[in-house]
């Protein structure tokens, strides 16, 4: 394993009835004014902002709201959040929504003590001095963003989507009750999917040596996954699975599985080009994406493919070459999205061969991106023109 | 799985190089008089002890030493280290050493700011209000103390070995460089990979239902600790068999593995009332005793002791009962603590059947141990003579 150092603070709350017992107390370690974030309104449908309002207001906290977070969330409401924040004095932040309302807030976090843009720590490798405080209730099991100091954060202007981190953008706190999954709409259920177990496979193809747990653990993630995705599909109010599933989500990017691992990243980077110009569910994007970055690299390391193929999808080798195992293996994780009813090609999303050329330009504007092999433009360009 | 919270604040160094580029700023974050907490001095003879000594004085932090920190700490100890701390007026503890070292120091730091006995906090429901910060910096793979809040103090006087833990005695930091475990002895290294393995197995015999992922992630670990055991054993200074097995023992009780999950931990208290009285090695205790356990308490949930079988040591189950396959798997964990060259009985210790009673008495003085089975005075005898 590399060199690493790990560090993370979140206090994680999982179960029934946590909200009730310990919301106020966490919020008051922060102060008197808080600020729910959340998106276009379904956490009032099923009694959430709710449940969650009436217990800061009879506990004497001052409740602001900033609504209407949007999926692939906007460098410009982001702008009008903090805005908000400044203008009321907000001490803490409350995020109550999933991935998109989380990153929103942790932009916010990260922008309100900041004099210049809150982009800079987007588009550079500026990061932030200080941050409010945030805590989050997640309402969506996808991101992991409940536990990790990322976000990403979408400039429509510019048609650029990327993502940050910082060591001050950890929540402080997050409640994770399964129960406020159970009206996700099966599509959204199945992006989730998909996004969580791209992130372990993003941490598996790695170069990094002598990180026997740590594949082990990833591999633990992704059968998990495997193993309870059509349940939650089929029962969505099943407890059992759609905690097991948000689980899965925390743990799939809390940092736990990968400490001291380079992961590769690159089909995150280059969904993120995607969806920054379509503006398509980041879900969608990967499960399209990823099968084709596979067959696109198989050759810089065969043998975390082989393994893959045999530890997770448990493909019987007998008589097979390792490549014939490892492209099963591909061929296990399209099958794996796709039965989720995931889409499998950009022309699913009425996407063509035009922006091509721009989405590979943007997406190397730093230089190679991935670990597992360095792709140059020309690479994403043709992992983008198999995936039509 | 269990309502949980998860919380884990330790920074965690691993790798070379990282003490000497951040311990100096780690420890500057707490002030700067020091009380360096070790053992019997094997830190000098491999240049630790002048490696941290230099880089402390170097950066102008005053450096104050408390040596002699035996195997299964004592209070008589602790309390000295106590006093130590009050008269220099310590800013922060640095622990040196094993877990030994490491739970003393987290006695030491519950016990300076504390008017009554340290004692109390573990003989008694009672847990500190406050504590002195302090750091580690691990020299022997086992028992996961350097990021765990955790810790087991031995009462000479009374023949009493209790374990307690508080959020406020997590290590602010650890350094776990591996190169640090290169000269301890192959009996101890042997010890440190039965405690670690053991730490698993507390956790993984549970009835909490719906631990799919947790499940997994343990039976990860122990497969990794089987798979490089005897790598480290044979070949002390492979710095990566050696860093996987430190990983793992960190991994095994840091609470990453076992969110939600009611562990058994029956063993643990059994084994405690046997070093109590005669003093031997935590893990020598744990390897004879965990097979006797395991037979004893089987048909509480012959399941979990099935899929320990076939998944972790993927016993063959064809033509066989489950019984039978459980049994195997009970086998097979005996057969790997005595590859390493574990003992098999408390008569390896000359340990006879006198002091019996008097253990199995103390082990239920507050009440019934363990979870996946309720384990009475009279199963805790049978379970020891069965050790014999």
């Amino acid at each position: 394993m590399n060199p690493f150092v790990f560090w993370n603070p979140t206090v994680l709350y999982y179960g029934q009835n946590q909200i009730e017992q310990h919301l106020v107390s966490e919020v008051k370690k922060y102060g008197s004014k808080v600020l729910l974030v959340y998106g276009g309104g379904s956490i009032k449908t099923f009694g959430l902002y709710d449940k969650v309002v009436n217990l800061l207001k009879s506990a004497d906290i001052t409740v602001f709201e900033f609504s209407g977070v949007e999926p692939n969330p906007r460098l410009t409401t982001v702008h009008r959040a903090i805005e908000l924040c400044r203008q009321e004095e907000i001490d803490l932040l409350l995020a109550v929504g999933g991935g998109s309302v989380l990153d929103a807030t942790k932009a916010i976090a990260a922008g309100v003590p900041y004099e210049g843009d809150v982009w800079d720590f987007y588009q550079t490798q500026k990061r932030p001095n200080e941050a409010l405080p945030f805590g989050t209730i997640l309402t969506l099991a996808a991101t992991g963003s409940e536990m990790n100091s990322g976000g990403v954060i979408t400039n429509w202007e510019t048609k650029e989507k990327i993502g940050s981190s910082s060591p001050l953008t950890f929540p402080k706190f997050s409640f994770c009750d399964a129960e406020n999954t159970f009206t996700v709409s099966r599509e959204q259920t199945m992006y989730g999917i998909v996004d969580m177990f791209s992130h372990v496979l993003e941490a598996y193809f790695s170069h990094t040596p002598n990180t026997f747990l740590q594949e082990r653990l990833m591999e633990s993630v992704m059968q998990t996954i495997i193993e309870n995705a059509q349940k939650v599909l089929d029962h969505p109010h099943d407890f059992a699975a759609r905690e097991t599933i948000m689980y899965c989500g925390t743990m799939a990017l809390n940092g736990m599985i990968s400490m001291g691992v380079q992961g590769d990243w690159a089909t995150h980077a280059i969904e993120h080009e995607v969806s920054a110009i379509y503006d398509i569910p980041h879900g969608g994007g990967l499960a399209i994406l990823f099968p084709n970055w596979m067959n696109y690299v198989l050759d810089a390391g065969i043998d975390r493919f082989y393994q893959l193929a045999t530890r997770v999808f448990h493909i019987d080798s007998a008589g097979k070459s390792q490549r014939e195992v490892a492209q099963e293996g591909i061929l296990a994780v399209r099958r794996f999205f796709t039965s989720l009813g995931a889409p499998r090609a950009l022309s699913d999303y009425q996407i063509g061969a035009q922006e091509i050329e721009r989405m590979a330009e943007h997406a190397v504007r730093i230089g190679p991106i991935g670990h597992y092999k360095k792709l140059e433009r020309e690479d994403v360009a043709a992992i983008l023109r198999a995936a039509l």
